[in-house]
């Protein structure tokens, strides 16, 4: 029986007392991303990043659709035992997301948030199934590094020069099978969520999202940190989303401000799957396929060998489009954390 | 006491013994709707589609701040006693939203489920609330007739000619207070909810919406009858987000082929919020903050009167982009439907 409020913890944050199990997960990248430090440990890696389509953005649906497809299969369920879907991309108007998952037929609430939507859809996906709305949810997110230049940035015909602080675009989809029961072969639990705000420093860099989405990472985990009364040292790893190498250094110098020390517990998503010094990657992985991509491949699977125990996982997005960029706005960030912890 | 499972109705379904509250709602549009049949009806009307704002995407967010700002007036409290956000719009990224809520602090779900948005909104917001998760929840959308126009068909001043069963993006947005307790005022309850999913019948034609996304609307109103165990007389209404003309008459036709006949009960918000014989509006309104306008202005109001007792909200949401159009998609459809009954 649940308690009334049981789950309300400090001022936003989310205890899971009976978690939320990953039963299973899935990863599907790039040819560079299957080349990088990771490279062994992702599912499938294609060997042609348009996967069969005729265009970028089909690339990225058939990486979504392929990505619920292999979570399936490695859970042995059929997508009818899915009650919802969560999901959402980078594209304008989740087009990855709505033309990937069309042909699976399951109710599906779109998300919006940026690189950050692994944690944001992770967050939603435990309260459907904490609050007993469902046994078992898909969280689905992905990006593309052609389909997100085009959105974004520049043709790739162009070639463009990219300063140092900017980031790659993972070609990555990661699917989670979240579940209220602890099956055979579950891969971690989840035991709390802090949903981020929006943080606006006004950067306007959009080259440098790194620096962009360091406040609102060290914000939701300042502020998660005081919801739950713990210290750093609670987690084996804090581990951001696509802050990259400048965004690391901005993330842990922001949080020595408040008189919290992470750097020897900090890791990042885009730093892990990239070798930058013979990738040409410049700062690090970026997307919303990078930190799903990660999770999947490499923090569950350290978290299953019990390598870490207890991982605070802290996607960041920046919450720009080409219009506002052009406008001239700055790139606000946003940051949603979860506890992850072997089973 | 929540027992086990309670909320799971049917296949995917979700019924709320005890119901969550609009505690409290806002409206605000543009001229135009204004000068509709309902324009006595919203909050706040703008005597100039800027807004205030230096461009079509600064308005729109202005819409959704002030929204929020007027909620909170109406309601009496302060955002600080707002637990969470859940916010869309239909601009790429959402700037809409994350330009337009950034200033108030609070944490914030980012969705995306096209012109489905505010129902969107209503059903992750009732699950927050009715799984224990808060206290209270304001869920917020917009749309602007020129931002939408830039962002999905032709420049304001290339003045292209449209099609009868084109529909004309509303101007407005609408702000929903979310509460677990039943506070003096309380607008009305939400007792059930049926999250849809996406249904493509193959139609590519951007300028006739209603088409494309009436059979997402019949899907989903179908799914909750059966989930439900209910005819479509429980309802005094049915209402339809932006279906328009065009939309309405192909999801009737297409629920008496499942022998349902909505015909006498069924409305659509986007017909309702202009004349469309004098305002050359075409099929009707469409855009996020068609739905939620009207929602707030219109059927919260009839609901309070008692004219009606129970209304099916059905949202409705296209889901395409400029992108997708342009590579010769299709354009797949979404609705979400929301149970509000007065308290």
């Amino acid at each position: 029986m649940l308690q009334e409020n049981s789950f309300m913890q400090g001022k936003q944050s989310i205890g899971l007392g009976t978690p939320v199990y990953i039963r299973q997960s899935a990863s599907i990248v790039g040819k560079k991303e299957g080349q990088g430090p990771l490279g062994k440990l992702f599912d499938v890696i294609g060997e042609d990043d348009m996967f069969g389509g005729s265009c970028w953005e089909e690339a990225e649906s058939t990486l979504q659709k392929e990505a619920v497809w292999l979570v399936l299969q490695k859970a042995g369920i059929t997508i009818d035992e899915v009650r919802y879907l969560f999901a959402g991309d980078l594209l304008g108007q989740s087009i990855a997301s709505s033309f990937g998952l069309s042909t699976y037929g399951t109710a599906l609430f779109g998300l919006y948030g940026a690189c950050s939507t692994s944690a944001l859809s992770l967050c939603l996906g435990s309260i459907c199934v904490a609050g007993g709305f469902a046994d078992q949810v898909l969280c689905v997110t992905s990006s593309h590094f052609a389909s997100a230049e085009k959105e974004f940035r520049f043709p790739l015909d162009y070639g463009n020069q990219r300063p140092l602080s900017a980031s790659w675009t993972v070609t990555g989809s990661g699917a989670f099978l979240l579940a209220k029961k602890r099956e055979k072969g579950t891969r971690a639990m989840i035991t709390g969520l802090t949903p981020g705000r929006i943080v606006d420093f006004g950067i306007k860099d959009s080259m440098n999202m790194g620096a962009c989405m360091a406040p609102a990472a060290a914000d939701t985990i300042d502020r998660h940190l005081k919801d739950f009364g713990r210290t750093p040292e609670y987690y084996d790893k804090i581990i951001t989303g696509d802050l990259g190498s400048v965004g690391q250094q901005a993330l842990i110098d922001l949080l020595r401000e408040k008189n919290t020390d992470i750097s020897q517990l900090h890791t990042d998503c885009g730093i892990e799957i990239y070798d930058s010094g013979t990738q040409d990657t410049h700062a690090g992985g970026s997307g919303c396929g990078c930190a799903a991509t990660v999770l999947s491949a490499y923090i569950l699977k350290n978290l299953e060998e019990k390598i870490w125990k207890r991982v605070l996982f802290v996607p960041t997005g920046a919450l720009l489009s080409k219009t506002s960029f052009n406008e001239g706005k700055s790139v606000p960030g946003i940051a949603h954390g979860v506890v992850l912890e072997a089973v």
